[in-house]
This record gives C-alpha cells, sequence and structure tokens, in this order.
C-alpha cells in the first residue's frame, strides 16, 4: 500500500509557512506502515492542481490532500480531485445543515454567499464532519485508488485525522500494526538513542524509533502482527526492558498524553493544589496547566510577575534579595515559589525567572540563562538551566523543565512519605 | 522564470523530520520573484529520483535539489540528476584537494574510500564550495535548463546559499517583486474576501491573496516591476483602498509584526500600562505580551485565576456576582477587569471568563461562550462570543479577540482624549 502526500497552498510554496502537516501525515502513515514515496507541494491553480492528482492517483494507491478546501475562489482542491476522478459534485444535505447551524450559532448573522461552496461534495465521497471548521473532510474511492481530502488548518485537520481517518485507514491494512509511544523527560535524544543503541540495532519487530521534542523525547515501538494480541505480546518485553532504563524518566506511556496532563493528574492523585508564578514564561506554564480538563482539581491561581514591583507585592519577594542577587537567580527562583505558594495557599509552587533574549544578557548572565524553583510544603528545590535558541525556544524549554521539575518533587516527595508511613508503621 | 524544488531524503517522507529548508528556499525565491510552482519530496532511491528530476526539468526552468549528496551508498541525487541530464560525472580536482585537507585538519586520519565518492561532479558543472561540510554545491546548466545541487544539512545548505548560490541566482532575474502583508482583525476570511472581491477579480499585478490565520485574516499584494520603485507605486494605490476598506481593522502592514506586538507598541506610544485576569485562558494573554521584545514597558503582571476563590482574593470579585451570575458572565468579566486593574496598578486591565470545554456546557450556557472585558481608566467594555472548535482552539480565539477588545479600547479611548482636546482647544 502506497500513499502519497499532496500539499495545497500557495503560502508554502511563497515559504510563508512551514509544511508541518507534511510531517504530521507522514508520521502517522509510516506508524501505519504505509510507503510514502513522496510528498508534492502546489499552488491553488485548477491545472496544476489536476496534473498533480493525475500523476499522484496513477503511482500510489492512496492520495492525501491537505489544504483548498475553504470558501474562497481560490480553493479549488476538491474541484480539481473531482474532474481528475471523474465523479460530479453534488449538494449533500448535512453539510449544509451544518454550516447553517455554524451561522446560526455565531456573531456573523449573514451566510456570505461564497461559503455554500463548501455545501458539495463529489458524489458518493464519506463526507467526514469537521467539528473545528466548516469544510468537511472527504473520502473519495474509484478504481481502486482513494483520495482523501482534509482541510488545511491544523487545527481542524489533527482532530479529524485522529478522529475519523485513522479508524478508516486502520480498516486498510491487511496486519495490525500496535505502536506505543513511551516520552522520556530529562534527556536528550543522543542520549536517549546511546542507551537504546543495542535494542535499536537489534530491532526488526517491533520497530525502535526515537523523536526528539522540545525538552522531551518520545520512544516509539511498533509491532506488526496478525492479531493485536499478538502485537501486544512482542512489543511488550521491549517496553519493559525500556522502563528498566529509564525508570520514573518516563512520564506517560499513553497516547495524546502531554507532559502537563501527567502532572495534572499525578497532582491530583496525590491530593495536592499548584499554583505558578513566572516571569520571562509570562504565563505559558499556567496556560499549559488550564489546557488540562479537569485541571481545576489542583490549579488554584497563576501569577505573571514580569516586573521587579509584581514580585515583590504579589510575591512577597524581598527587596534585597532582587538587589543583591538580580531578578534572574536561584534566591529569587526560591523566593517567588515560597512566597508564591503562600500568597496562592496551595500545596506547590513552581516559579520561573531567566533571561529569554533577545537582548540583556551579560558574561556572567548570558541569554538562555533560566533559574526554576518548586516549593512544595514548603520545601524548595531550585535548579538552574542554559537553553540555546531563540527567545521562544528558550521559553518552551523552560515550561517542559519546570514542569518536570514539579513531577519529579512530587514523586521524591511521595517516595519520602510512603518510607515515613513504612518506618513509622514498623515502629521506628 | 520559474523554480522548482526536490527535497531528497527517506526521514521527510517518514515525518521524522521537518522540511524546513523547503521554506528557507522558498521564501528566498520568492524574495527573488522567481515563480514556484511545485515542490517535491523524493526518498534515496535512484528510479524515483530520476522521473521526478525529469518531471521538474520539464516543467520548471530552475530545479533546486537538497540533500542525498553525502559519501553513503544511499546518496543518489548527483548521480541521479546527471543521467537525466546526460552528463557524465568526472573527478573534480579541487574538490579532491578540499577534502584531503579537510581529513589532514581532522582526527581521522585515514580517508574512507566512500569519501571518494564526494569528488566527482557532473562535467562542466559549477562546482560549489562548502565551508561547512564535505560535499560541494553543483550548478548544472544544459538546453536552456538548470539544475543546482545543494547539500541537505542546514548548517551547510544556507551559508552556502547566502554565499554563492543568491549571487547566481540574481544575475537571472529580471524583474522585482514587492509584497506587502496587511493583517487584519474582527472579520473572518469570507468577509474579507466579500469586500475585496471586485480588487481580487481585476487583480493582475499586484496579485492579492487572502489567509486565514487564528482570529485574523492576512492581506498580501505582490507586485512585480522593473525596480522598486515602480512595484512601491502599483502596490500603494491598492493598499490605499483597502485601508479605505477596513480602517482600523488593519492593525499592522509591517512584515512579522503580531497582533500582541501591535498592542505593546500602541500602548507603549499611548503611556498605559496593562495587566491581565484570565480564567479559562490562564495565561496565554499575559505568555503572549511577554513574548514581545520590550514588553516590560507596559505588561505590569498576569493573573490566572481559575478558581472562583482566586478570582475573589485576588480580583475582588463579589460573591454575590459569582451567585447570581456566574463565573462566566459579562459581570464577572467587568469585575475581573477592575478588579485587576486595581490590583496591579495599571491603567488597562483585560478579563477572559469563558467554557472552553470539553465539558461544563449547557443550553444556556454552552461550550465555546466566552466572555471578556478590558477596564482603561476605570471604563469598562465586555464583549460576548460564542467560539466553535476543542479547547485549544476556543482559547486561541479568546485570546486574539481579547488583545484587539485591548486595542480597540484604546483606539477609542485616544480618539475620545484627541477630540476633548480639540474641543478644550476650540473653548468648547
Amino acid at each position: 500500500m502506497t500513499v502519497e502526500l499532496i500539499s495545497v497552498g500557495t503560502e508554502i510554496l511563497m515559504g510563508n509557512i512551514l509544511n508541518s502537516n507534511a510531517r504530521y501525515l507522514a508520521e502517522k502513515c509510516a506508524m501505519l506502515g504505509f510507503n510514502m514515496y513522496f510528498q508534492v507541494t502546489v499552488g491553488d491553480n485548477f491545472g496544476r492542481l489536476q496534473s498533480v492528482i493525475r500523476t499522484a492517483l496513477d503511482r500510489s494507491d492512496l492520495v492525501i490532500l491537505t489544504g483548498g478546501l475553504g470558501p474562497t475562489e481560490d480553493d479549488l482542491t476538491k474541484e480539481a480531485c473531482a474532474a481528475v476522478m471523474g465523479v460530479p459534485l453534488v449538494e449533500d444535505a448535512h453539510t449544509k445543515a451544518l454550516i447553517e447551524a455554524y451561522f446560526r450559532n455565531n456573531i456573523y448573522r449573514e451566510i456570505p454567499q461564497n461559503n455554500w461552496k463548501m455545501t458539495t461534495v463529489p458524489e458518493g465521497a464519506l463526507v467526514l464532519d469537521n467539528h473545528n471548521g466548516m469544510a468537511p473532510g472527504l473520502i473519495v474511492e474509484k478504481n481502486g485508488k482513494t483520495a482523501i481530502l482534509l482541510p488545511g488548518p491544523p487545527g481542524e485537520l489533527y482532530p479529524l485525522f485522529e478522529e475519523q481517518v485513522m479508524p478508516y485507514l486502520q480498516k486498510l491494512r491487511s496486519c495490525v500494526l500496535l505502536s506505543k509511544t513511551m516520552k522520556i523527560c530529562g534527556h536528550g535524544e543522543s542520549q536517549v538513542e546511546s542507551r537504546l543503541l543495542d535494542l535499536i540495532d537489534a530491532q526488526t519487530n517491533p520497530t525502535i524509533a526515537t523523536y526528539a521534542k522540545v525538552g522531551e523525547v518520545h520512544v516509539r515501538l511498533t509491532a506488526s502482527a496478525a492479531d493485536n494480541e499478538s502485537a501486544e505480546a512482542l512489543l511488550e518485553p521491549v517496553a519493559e526492558e525500556i522502563r528498566r532504563r529509564f525508570g520514573t524518566s518516563i512520564y506517560t506511556e499513553e497516547e495524546g498524553v502531554t507532559l502537563e496532563a501527567a502532572l495534572v493528574k499525578l497532582l491530583t492523585e496525590k491530593k495536592l493544589t499548584i499554583s505558578t508564578a513566572e516571569s520571562c514564561t509570562g504565563g505559558m506554564v499556567s496556560a499549559r496547566l488550564v489546557n488540562v480538563p479537569g485541571a481545576s482539581q489542583v490549579f488554584m491561581q497563576g501569577m505573571a510577575t514580569y516586573s521587579n514591583e509584581a514580585k515583590m507585592r504579589l510575591l512577597g519577594v524581598r527587596q534585597e534579595t532582587l538587589k543583591e542577587y538580580g531578578a534572574v537567580s536561584a534566591q529569587t527562583a526560591r523566593e517567588m515559589a515560597a512566597g508564591g505558594a503562600k500568597a496562592a495557599r496551595t500545596d506547590v509552587c513552581v516559579s520561573i525567572t531567566g533571561l529569554a533574549g533577545p537582548g540583556g544578557g551579560s558574561p556572567q548572565k548570558p541569554v538562555g540563562l533560566v533559574f526554576m524553583a518548586c516549593c512544595l510544603k514548603g520545601q524548595v528545590k531550585a535548579e538552574r538551566w542554559q537553553f540555546k535558541g531563540n527567545r521562544e525556544k528558550i521559553r518552551e524549554q523552560s515550561v517542559m523543565k519546570a514542569l518536570d521539575l514539579v513531577r519529579r518533587c512530587v514523586l521524591e516527595f511521595s517516595d519520602g512519605a510512603a518510607q515515613q508511613a513504612a518506618g513509622e508503621e514498623a515502629g521506628l
């Protein structure tokens, strides 16, 4: 089974945007065990679109197209694909109703005329409802070839793919492919790779691949077998060996669970509340925590104290500390965390203060220097990091390390509590 | 002059890496005024490589290939390109000398046999010395078509392109291409397009394209002319007409300026300080503001008050308000903004409270319902929005609308102040 990607969009050809959809889809197709030999990007031009679709359907079994499904005159993917496949476009009553409902619930009263364009689909197409936008996804099958048309915005594409395209593609496969992703914090990619080198070199089934992400590394095992049970049996011994090597550095093995979600789960289990005190990250940690459904159980309050005044007034950081050590220092990070926990009346408070640049660095305190601290029931642990990259990358790495710092503190704390409890039980 | 990109690499097809080279080269080519109609990614396979190179040389004047120039057996780009163009590979004495020198200065004493592969070049090719690696860049011209072969690692590609390919391409270019992006808030893409339809339909030079982003729309004008001045003269009347139609909804015309950067600039100009009081967005607005270099001039403090308790304690929201209207209400949003400005002692405070889902909705207050308010020197303006999409999308839209709300309030406020000043001057 060969699959080919066609990305439609002049903004990609002009270099305005990075084609992250192609990577996303390529990764998913590789996970599914499909062979991908070609990826093509083409602009919003009817003739050129038709030509690349024709070539793709000639040389590949399955063609996934993204972009060009919207309401504007530029959007021609559906039209070109229907023309090449020789399928007429017909109005889809269900999609029409959804679009009408969308506008009824929206502030825009009138439906712009061009939106009706989105209600037509290639005759006989499988229509995939788009819960995050208006243009539906479409699957068109003809003469043993399949075209899957998906919206370009990642916020629409990803959920649509996960929820509706993935199950469809899984059915096309003859064997079962089972994947497990183990997400590891606190080690770089080359570190993870060298620790797994013997396993990677010996890999056949399951395969082992590492993916470097910001502040974390994902190790993905993929086993292929006749059924789920056999695939699971192939996967589990290798997973167990990786667990033995990385221990609690693996923060989750569940698909779709982020570091912040793992942390919220852990805090909920341990019945600990949390607050944040952020300087250079300005609320990124609190925003991440709040993005976890159910975070309200543990997250109480976020304080973005960018100015020294706010650090003093809101968190009780002492003026002398700021004067003597500076805002970017372990001492300030400690006082921010301790003061934040007190101000927000939470069990835990995590603080970040650093130099995200581009300006403001010095030989003693270069750009990328970040201090963070975690205060847990009065105990404060501080860490110093030196990150590389631009402002955004420094901030993103800071967030990941801070979330992991809290995770480690909570794990240590509960280990300590468990030992103490065991000791008390034993009468020590 | 049309140019086509071919990225060679199985790691792109497997989704292991993001194809940032393609974006880089596309942007450079657009800047140079070349038309790019196709980008293709292909793996390290001789037959498939030949086929995409043949197609590219048929339909485009200039083909830029990246990757597959290294010493391993997998590296086939040069071989495939020479075969398609019918040019023999010959040893290049200069490249051979450079590679020998490289190994002399390197820790590896012996030159691995496969490295000699890199010393051959297509006969008659222009050889571009690679100062950051071993495989040289190559320019091959034949029958009015040009192939440019470049190494894949960005650390080799970028300097090689800037220093040697750019000057070569500049000589080929016959005209100048000038672009302007106008960023618009408060209108959907189809709304913007319908308002510009007559201009879009009549477009030839400059061309007009709209790009939908989260909570904003970008309109890009591109003019092509003999020189910069003539291009500017073509661009300006159309830009002026768009300004007339959208007025202050255009928040910037500068490349690379985000809505938050435009807001920070506006606040700095008006000498207004700002704080944030966020519930469902949990610090996303403050994180955005802090990401603008120089934000410390205006941004004082961010408060992420997710719990009702924090809303009361930190922002002074009244218990009766929360009881009577609920946390997600215009009344609560108003009290959050007013209380936040007071607590942080800032001129402006913007608040957001809403239901980002996935759970928690009701017929009266469905998921996606978001209230926001802006308090500016004691005057509070509140807005109600109903957003669509998943939790993340609802939050992202909320952030954009909140930033725009502040922007509009500040503009109205300064208009009012200007009118008042003018009135006072006129003795009214």
